[in-house]
């Protein structure tokens, strides 16, 4: 595995081996970085060490067995999991890079810098934009907010986890704001994804069948973004292609529809709702993008 | 113009010249349909007539002037304004194609089917896939159903509307079927966009920065939706690459980061509750993909 070994690429000791922890410890030996893994379920570690990773018998001894010049990565399931291995490292940090690949708040994130800058550590934070068997590829990305001598000395590392892997930001919340961001549009592509194959599906039309539909859909709609984005950032939403009044008459479709049908109509009827707070307060003639308004308190606050 | 005309093509009656009925009728014109417009305020049709468009003085007499072999296209802003063209018009609709584009629920493009029907009309209803300005291009798309004979007749003609434009089935609904699916998703990424750009914002970070971010994760998202759809056709959520048990852990993350940043919480705390439905009906280690069955009211009901 050494023979593509980058000059850049360092250690890496991976604490955490769920399926995500494990696509990313074998990205890094896929990578040529010699890696040393740890999980309080050991097992988790033997396809791992098979493909020729170190395992360690504690975190405390991963973290040592990567030396002064190894990056400590943690993929753990929440921060709970993520102070509970910490704890107890203490001073072995001391003058160590730690990368936290843990979905959190930024609140959290920012905690475990205050931490690390105690030990005299330096800290990362990291948001994967990737399912685990997109790890590795060139459009994954980890989003990495935090030191920059960290990122200088560690980015080429971090990158054999995905061609998009960038720091956004040294503030140390950064990272899980955007993955927070994220999941946000990812529930809304789910749930408009699986409500429309639930109202199909009522007429007898397969959620096969309107997959490639809705994939178009979303293509086209994700094409409006970047205008949406600086009409936000302008905080100017006149001069609509579409007037909020008009999303509200295909609304009330879209609710009557799904009652004609015996679907739930609660999602479309809470959309709609948001939406006829920002035309209360005097925005129906506006482009959509105001709703960012509405959900900054801005406009058509509930009383 | 003609000289690109194919000799599928045929003359095209276009009423109702919103921004939407102005594409469609440039679009016909562009491809080399004579083409006769109408729209009850005339100025609207202006640019169009000085592009070769031919301009009628009411419904009846558009209908009339594209001859038996002419296809009538509606684009209005509702059903009720589709009533009031259509129902003056009567028997001058004997033995012609009427295709509706108009926005509206599956049962109000069935009444206009029945109308047709007893006029001894045929009758497509359309859903347009497309915004304004992006009709007649290759990825555009009108979805049509309804009568085969008449698709057959007119399919060359309505691709002039978009590259993608196709005939869904026969029931007349479905293109309304689809375009409810389509927009309620379309609602999913607008607002899950604008809600993560509230959030970003009230961290400094501009819109304009989560915009890449963001339509790489509906990338990455839309991938999923062939194996989800597969799932929902299957009602196997079983074996997940993600459990909603852990989809419930990182939705508490985005409420309590929103509370945090005094950003809207009430759309991240519906998604949850939704969520919370599922996973109290036995459903928490199952993928995401579920929710097609919370929606159909097969899970966890309100009581």
């Amino acid at each position: 595995m050494t023979e593509h070994q980058s000059p850049d690429v360092t250690p890496v000791a991976v604490i955490g081996l769920g399926l995500m922890g494990q696509a990313l410890a074998g990205a890094f030996l896929g990578g040529g970085a010699p890696t040393t893994v740890w999980n309080r379920t050991a097992s988790k570690g033997d396809a791992l060490v098979a493909a020729g990773a170190r395992r360690a018998g504690s975190a405390r001894e991963a973290v040592e067995a990567v030396g002064p010049d190894g990056l400590v990565v943690l993929c753990l399931t929440d921060y709970d999991a993520v102070r509970e291995v910490l704890e107890p490292l203490g001073g072995v940090l001391a003058g160590r890079v730690l990368v936290n690949l843990t979905s959190g708040t930024s609140a959290a994130a920012r905690e475990v810098a205050e931490l690390m800058a105690r030990t005299g550590g330096a800290y990362l934070d990291g948001a994967i934009m990737a399912t685990p068997d997109g790890i590795g590829a060139d459009d994954a990305a980890v989003l990495v907010s935090g030191d920059p001598a960290a990122w200088d000395r560690y980015g080429a590392t971090l990158r054999l986890l995905g061609g998009g892997t960038a720091r956004i930001g040294a503030d140390h919340g950064l990272a899980a704001l955007y993955e927070m961001g994220v999941l946000g549009l990812m529930w809304g592509v789910l749930n408009g994804f699986l409500h429309g194959a639930a109202l199909l599906g009522a007429a007898g039309v397969s959620a096969e069948a309107f997959a490639p539909v809705a994939r178009h859909g979303i293509g086209t709609v994700a094409g409006w973004l970047t205008d949406y984005a600086r009409r936000v950032d302008a905080g100017d939403h006149a001069s609509p292609d579409a007037t909020l009044e008009t999303h509200l008459a295909t609304m009330d479709h879209l609710v009557h529809e799904s009652e004609a049908l015996g679907v739930d109509a609660e999602l479309p009827r809470f959309v709609r709702e948001l939406a006829r707070r920002a035309a209360a307060a005097g925005h129906g003639g506006d482009e959509y993008s105001v709703m960012a308004d509405v959900f900054r308190g801005r406009v058509g606050a509930p009383s």
